[in-house]
C-alpha cells in the first residue's frame, strides 16, 4: 500500500509542543495587538517546521487560509467579528467534505475525489469565520489502517487513529483546533496521545451531514489545545447547522462553562485497565487521590454496586460496538469493493467478510444490549457528576503500524455519552489523558467538571 | 425552468392501466411457460407505448436490464433464482444513488451529476436479481417543484409527487415496482392518483444510505402493482442492507403476510377531511360501511375519547413536519446554494430563507411536540388493529404546475408509522386510495390488515 504521505524523517526526535489556543485573546484582536493573520502566521511557522516531520495534512490551503485571516482581521478591526472563533485556524479530518478540497477519506479508492460542497460542520465554521488551513489525516474510511502521520511528542511514535491529522496538528501547534470523528475511540485515544483535547459530544449532538462516519455510535467532534477552544468550536457549528437530523443538538452557553467542582466521581476501571501499564494505573490513582484530598468523593466498583454492574456491562463495549459497526459496514463497504476491490486495504476487506457473515438477527440483538446498557448507565447520573478513566492504556505506542489501544474510549462511544481527554497525565515523558465521561444530552456539565479537573490538577504540558 | 422530460403529448387521454404484479408468478418462471425476459418485453412495450406520453423515467438503461433479465431467466431455469424478486422489472426514484446512471434529484444543479455508487437499497435489488431498467422521475430534491411527469389514468393531471415517476410508471405498468421515499407525502399520495401499492414504512425500516431524502422522517418505500410485490421488494432490501443505522430495520416473512381480518379499525379525518371532495367523504364512507357489514368496528372521533386527542394533535402534522424539515434542510440547502443559487427554483429558496429564520430552540420544541403525539397515537395500538382513512383529498389534480395536496399522507409520516395506500377507490374516474396506516415497528400486520382489506373491497382498477 502506497498511499499516504512520505514523511522527510530523519531521526527520532521528542519535543513539547506548543499549542495556539485561540479563543480568549478577543481583546489582542480588538484592539489590534494581535490579529488573526499574525496568529495564522505563527500556526503555519510550526507547520513549516513540523509538518514534513510529522505528516498531519492531506491537502492544505495556505493562500486560502491567509485570505481568510485578512478577511477575519478586518472583521475583528472593525469591531465585527463573525463569532468568537472568527480568524481561528482549523483543519477538517478528511472524511469530512469540503467544497474547495478533495475529500479522500484515508483512501486510495477516493483519491482525488471531490465531492462539491461543504459538509454541515465546515458550512458553520466558514459562517463563523473560521480559517481552514487544510483536511487532516485519517486513517482508511476512518478506521484503522494508518496513513504515516507522526506524534509530534516523538515522531517515532503513532498519534493514534482514526483522527491521526487532527490530533497531530493540533498537539503540534500547527492550528488550533480540528475537527474529528469517533465510533470507537478515534477522538478520545489521538488526543490523549498527541495531548490535547478531545472532545466527542453526545450521540447526535453535531451535525455529521457531509461526513462519511455515518454510523449508530458515530459523532463528529473537536480536537482542540484548550477547553475553551474546543467547546466554541462545537457550539459555534450546533448554533448553525445544529446536530443529526432529530436529535435536539448541542445546547449550551456562548462561551465554555465555567469551572463546577463535582461532589462525586466514578472511577470506571472499563476493559482498559488490564491492559494500562502499571505506571499508568499508578498515575490516574495519584491523580485520583489529589481529587480526593480536595474533597472530592470517589465512587468505584470495589465500593460501589451500581458501578460495579456498568463494569460488567461496558467491558465488552469493544465487541459490541464491533458488531453494530459491522453490519452497518456492510453497505458501505459493499459500494467500496464495488467500485475497486483492489483499493481496500486487508484489513477492510476482512471487516466486509466479517459484515457479511452476520445476520440481521445479530445486529437487533446488539441494539438491544447496547440500549440495556446505556439505560444502566444513565441510572449513576442521579448520584455522581462524571465519570473518570484513563483515554488510553499509556503513551502512545512506538511504530506507526497501529493506531493504538481503544479499549478506554470505546465505553463512551458504545453509551453515547461526551467524553473530553484532558492533558493531565504524563507517561514515558508522553502525553496521557485523563477522559471524563458524562451523560447524555449534558455536554455542558461535562465541560464545566473538565474545567474543573484543570484547575485542579493542571495541564501536564503546561 | 426547461430542466426537465419534454412530452410528446398530443390530447388528453383516459385509460385503465394494465399493471404487472411479478410476484406469484414463480411457477410460471420456474416451468419456463413464463420467463423474467418476457416479462420485461411485455413491461417494455407498455414503456414503448406510454413513456412518450407520461415522462415517467429520468434515464433508463434498456441494454442493461435486458441483460438482467436474461441472466435471471436463466437462473429461473436452472432452479436457482436469487430471490422471489429475481426479473423483476423495476425504477428507482433519482433521488437514490446508482452507480450505473446519474443521479440528478430532479435538479438542474445534479444535471449529469454520477455518485460512482449504489444506494443500499439498490446494491440490495441487484443482490436480489431485481432489473434496474430506469431512474424514476422526482420533484426537485424530492420537496414539491414538479418536473413534467403525467398521470397514465389522465395525462392531463398530476401523478402526485414527490415520487411520481415511480407512481406513474408502475400505474402505467412500465415496471412492477419503483422505490420511492417520503417525509411529507410523496409515496402515499402519488400512489393514490396513480392507482398502485403505496408501502411508507416504519420510520427506519429500510436502509437510506445513499438516497438524498435524510431527514428525520424520511422513509424509503415502495410502490408496487400488488401488495405482494411491495412486501418482497422492501423485505428482500431489509433482509440484505438492514434499515437506516441504529434501528432495527423492517423484520417479516420471507413472504408477504396473509389476511387478517380486523376486529376494530380507528377512522381518522386528519386535517385532510375538511380539503376531501364531498364525493370522497362519500366514498369513504361507503367503503367503512361495507367492512362494518362485515363485522369490522369501526372507531371515530365521535364515539371515542383517545381518538379524538389524536385527530386535534395530528390537525398540525403538516405544519410541525415543515417545521422540522424546514431545520433539516438548512444544510443541505445552503450547500445546495453555494454551488449555484440560479439553479434552485424559487420554492426552494424560499424554503432556504425560512429555515435560515429558524432558531434551534423552534427546532427543538417541534421535536418535543411530534414525540408528544407519536407517544398518543401509540396509545391506540392497544385498542385497534389499524387506521383508515383516505390517502388524498380526492382524485389528482389536473394540471402539472402542483403534485396535489399531502393534508392526509402527512400525519404517517410525522408519527413515523407504517401506511400503505390501496387503490381500493375512484373518485371522477380516476383511482383513489384507501389508506391504512398502523403502529412504528409492526408493518407486517398493516401489511396482513391491507391483504383483507383489499380481499374484502376489491381493487378498484381490477
Amino acid at each position: 500500500m502506497t498511499y499516504g504521505r512520505r514523511l522527510s524523517m530523519s531521526s527520532e526526535l521528542t519535543r513539547v509542543p506548543n499549542m495556539h489556543p485561540f479563543v480568549g485573546n478577543d481583546a489582542h484582536f480588538s484592539s489590534g495587538s494581535d490579529t488573526p493573520s499574525a496568529f495564522l502566521e505563527r500556526c503555519l511557522d510550526a507547520c513549516a517546521a513540523w509538518e514534513p516531520k510529522i505528516g498531519a495534512f492531506v491537502h492544505t490551503d495556505i493562500d486560502g487560509a491567509r485570505a481568510a485571516a485578512a478577511a477575519s482581521t478586518a472583521r475583528w478591526r472593525a469591531g465585527g467579528p463573525l463569532s468568537a472563533i472568527d480568524g481561528m485556524p482549523v483543519g477538517i479530518k478528511d472524511i469530512i467534505e469540503t467544497a474547495d478540497m478533495p475529500t479522500e477519506m484515508g483512501s486510495p479508492l477516493f483519491e482525488g475525489w471531490r465531492s462539491g460542497w461543504d459538509a454541515a460542520a465546515v458550512t458553520a465554521l466558514r459562517d463563523a469565520g473560521a480559517v481552514i488551513v487544510g483536511k487532516t489525516v485519517t486513517t482508511e474510511f476512518a478506521a484503522t489502517e494508518p496513513r504515516g502521520t507522526r506524534n509530534p511528542w516523538n515522531i517515532a511514535r503513532t498519534p493514534g487513529g482514526s483522527s491521526s491529522g487532527s490530533a497531530a496538528a493540533v498537539g503540534a501547534g500547527l492550528i488550533s483546533a480540528g475537527l474529528g470523528t469517533q465510533v470507537i475511540g478515534s477522538i478520545v485515544r489521538p488526543a490523549s496521545y498527541c495531548g490535547c483535547i478531545g472532545y466527542k459530544p453526545s450521540v447526535g449532538a453535531i451535525n455529521r451531514g457531509g461526513s462519511h462516519d455515518y454510523y449508530s455510535q458515530s459523532c463528529t467532534g473537536v480536537l482542540a489545545a484548550s477547553l475553551e477552544d474546543a467547546w466554541q468550536v462545537a457550539i459555534e457549528i450546533a448554533d448553525r447547522v445544529g446536530g443529526d437530523p432529530g436529535y435536539p443538538g448541542l445546547t449550551g452557553p456562548p462561551r465554555a462553562p465555567g469551572a463546577l467542582k463535582p461532589r462525586r466521581l466514578v472511577m470506571l476501571e472499563t476493559a482498559g485497565w488490564p491492559a494500562a501499564s502499571a505506571e499508568a494505573q499508578q498515575i490516574l490513582q495519584d491523580a485520583l487521590a489529589r481529587l480526593e484530598s480536595a474533597g472530592v468523593e470517589i465512587v468505584t466498583r470495589q465500593n460501589d454496586g451500581q458501578v460495579a454492574a456498568v463494569e460488567e456491562a461496558i467491558v465488552k463495549a469493544f465487541a459490541l460496538s464491533r458488531q453494530i459497526n459491522g453490519w452497518e459496514w456492510r453497505w458501505p463497504l459493499r459500494a467500496f469493493r464495488e467500485r475497486d476491490a483492489s483499493k481496500l486495504s486487508r484489513v477492510m476487506l476482512e471487516r466486509l467478510a466479517q459484515a457479511e457473515a452476520m445476520q440481521p438477527e445479530d445486529y437487533r440483538g446488539a441494539l438491544v444490549e447496547r440500549n440495556r446498557i446505556r439505560i444502566l448507565y444513565a441510572e449513576l447520573a442521579s448520584g455522581c457528576d462524571g465519570c473518570v478513566t484513563l483515554a488510553a492504556p499509556g503513551a502512545a505506542p512506538l511504530g506507526l503500524e497501529s493506531t493504538g489501544d481503544p479499549a478506554f474510549a470505546v465505553p463512551c462511544s458504545l453509551l453515547g455519552v461526551p467524553a473530553i481527554s484532558l492533558p493531565l497525565l504524563q507517561e514515558q515523558n508522553m502525553p496521557l489523558g485523563l477522559q471524563l465521561a458524562g451523560f447524555a444530552g449534558d455536554d455542558v456539565k461535562n465541560f464545566a467538571v473538565a474545567a474543573w479537573l484543570v484547575d485542579s490538577l493542571g495541564l501536564a504540558a503546561a
